[in-house]
């Protein structure tokens, strides 16, 4: 009797994560020879304990499974569970029960840092006790952080999406140009500045804003700060300021503690104000400049209006792929991508032990971050800029993107 | 011996204020027998009268002027100069006499209300001078709040943009969905809701997310609201409300101003924080729930992502409009659209007198929000959809889009 497969999607979403969904159900379902029925985990293991899991195949008879490509968030439904590090605790026999029920074979679970620890965890359990069921890990983050592979399906439309969106910003921030501005803009990425230094990309010329770029890589003075940006206005009347909300000083102490520390609200709660709006506040006291902030938000991770036709394109192969190596009798693995080169553009999808990526965090490399901490150097445009090529058509209905979504039961 | 036409831009910026550039200066420059030099003011009248103006015919030869048309923000850069109210202010023979050196006949100005109030004094100063410069008011606001006229151009664009984001923010919302939260996307207007309201056009079905829509039209009542959103809650376990920056209670009091009230930074500034984190706050004080707040900010009005096809082509064809309108005498206008029906939506361009719109501001009809004042009706939809409609492929270069931008002399 053919096994059947399980997928299931953890953690934040992105706007490809649902492309790497498609990948492995598509495979998945045109092996048919090799495999039984497909189904897809509800809120990933948590919802799955819980009972909840779907039949994938009518989508792809609806056609559903087409308009997923393009959807962003998370199509299943994601979960923040963790599981127990004890291998004897009574969830892993419970687990392995359900998926036994289910005659599943073949488990896969798209996600980050976290979820590759569940993957570990069921891989190792399974080995102990004999399962043979393969466990695959499919990455996906817009953070780019996790080690073991040259990047991570997610990061180029969120690169993509910062880096277009930062060069309309510096745009709207020039359209008054006789007077000195300051606008910041504060990127996702607490402890790694991939998508910060994705700013970069927003250039159309060289010495064109940004012209100042934080990650979280390199301590942040204040003081340093404030002359760098009265240096910049000098050559750059309407300055845009890009920051990691993870920027901190040489102790650690993140740049937006410093504004939580003094204001509270009407509530009495601290108030939890950005890095981005603390350094607001800092220009305004300090330089007297007008100045703005503006936070991307989650739009960085859930737009679809810059999807990167290179990484949904990688997001679906990472999901075919995941599903031929465990088909070869692979588990415990994580798909990564390994670069050839990067003119023209060129990797190969590998398998690498799990045990290795979960639970570990790859950041930007120091000397990929200029000596001031101010900027990054081209070795960084190298890496990202094949990372944000190619347009993906989102189709459109009555003006707005049409997404799939599942109907509640 | 032909006169030359002169063009500037004032007041913020929109997606399409450079489409009604385009078609001004296009539709000058295709009309060589009746015009001279076609010039652009740099910074509005502010720049001109310190000298600073451009040739507009090169752009033309180069292809520049192409990209113009989905390039945000204001090519020429803008200014928020506000002519005297005194017509014997020496500004006036100060300006007539700069632009009666260029030999200009015809001047566009392409704004808001306070642009159509320069439109208004210049005008009623050439009248009491003696002057035929011909003066033409191209509209433009993302707010749509001109009075005289169906809609404006930028609308359209800003409203596609909040569309598509609400439901992508949807999306994102919906991740957890085992768990009740609730997203508050605050977005642009002051005075008017027709941005907020067109949150309403991304709802994928009846009842869908945002489930709750606050325009500043209706007194904002926070008892109320927190009780709408427990209801509401109860349906959606996910809910998006989206509100306006510029909702006030019965009382005129803005909803941010609660918040200003007590929150004091680290350099004893007011925290201003705007109205969504006042709610945020309030529902987790007062409902213990799960919850975030999203300013959609800047992109509203300079991102090129959701370019409304409708809004640019009606964009260009106001401007082109306007110098058809100059060149046949008028003087003293401002371009209007004038509907003809929805279904199939047809408007018709007219002129309308520009001393009638300046100073005044047109905001949602009480009849198109729902008597409880948490929605739109299907009377906005009707208005609003027409104008969302079609997309606007904006070139691309190594992966971000391609923008028209000055270069500095």
């Amino acid at each position: 009797m053919k096994k059947n497969v399980i997928v299931g999607q953890s953690g934040g979403p992105t706007a490809v994560i649902n492309a790497s969904l498609y990948g492995v159900v598509y495979e998945a379902l045109n092996r048919e020879d090799s495999f039984g029925a497909v189904y897809g985990m509800i809120n990933g293991i948590e919802g799955f304990l819980a009972g909840h899991y779907m039949d994938m195949e009518p989508l792809e008879r609806s056609g559903e499974l087409e308009l997923i490509k393009t959807t962003p968030g998370s199509y299943l439904g994601s979960c923040r569970y963790k599981l127990p590090e004890d291998l004897d605790d009574p969830v892993y026999p419970e687990l392995m029960e359900k998926l036994n029920a289910l005659n599943i074979g073949y488990f896969f679970y798209i996600g980050g840092n976290d979820s590759m620890d569940t993957v570990s965890k069921l891989s190792r359990y399974a080995a102990k006790t004999g399962s043979d069921i393969k466990f695959i890990g499919i990455p996906k983050t817009i953070d780019n952080d996790l080690v073991e592979t040259d990047h991570t399906p997610g990061f180029g439309s969120a690169a993509k999406f910062i880096a277009s969106t930062v060069r309309e910003i510096t745009l709207d921030a020039s359209v008054y140009d006789n007077k000195k501005s300051v606008t910041i803009v504060e990127i996702m990425g607490r402890h790694a500045g991939w998508l910060t230094a994705a700013s970069a990309l927003a250039r159309k010329f060289e010495g064109d804003n940004p012209v100042l770029i934080y990650l979280p890589e390199a301590a942040f003075d204040q003081e340093a700060f404030l002359q760098k940006v009265e240096e910049a206005l000098e050559q750059t009347p309407n300055l845009v300021v890009c920051i990691s909300e993870g920027i901190h000083d040489k102790d650690g102490t993140f740049i937006c503690e410093f504004a939580s520390d003094v204001g509270v609200d009407a509530f009495g709660h601290k108030m939890l104000a950005g890095s981005g709006k603390y350094l607001e506040n800092l220009i305004k006291e300090r330089l007297g400049i007008k100045v703005r902030s503006v936070e991307l938000n989650v739009s960085q991770r859930c737009s679809s209006t810059m999807l990167s036709g290179t990484d949904q394109k990688e997001a679906i192969a990472s999901g075919a792929f995941g599903v031929k190596c465990a088909l070869e009798g692979e588990t415990g693995k994580m798909i990564a991508f390994k670069r050839i080169q990067d003119k023209p553009y060129t990797i190969d999808y590998v398998t690498t032990d799990v045990n290795h990526v979960c639970n570990r965090e790859k950041t930007v490399p120091a000397e990929w971050i200029t000596r001031e901490g101010t900027d990054v150097g081209d070795a960084f445009i190298d890496y990202a800029k094949p990372l944000i090529q190619g347009e993906v058509h989102v189709p459109m209905e009555e003006g707005v993107p049409m997404f799939a979504y599942r109907r509640t039961v």
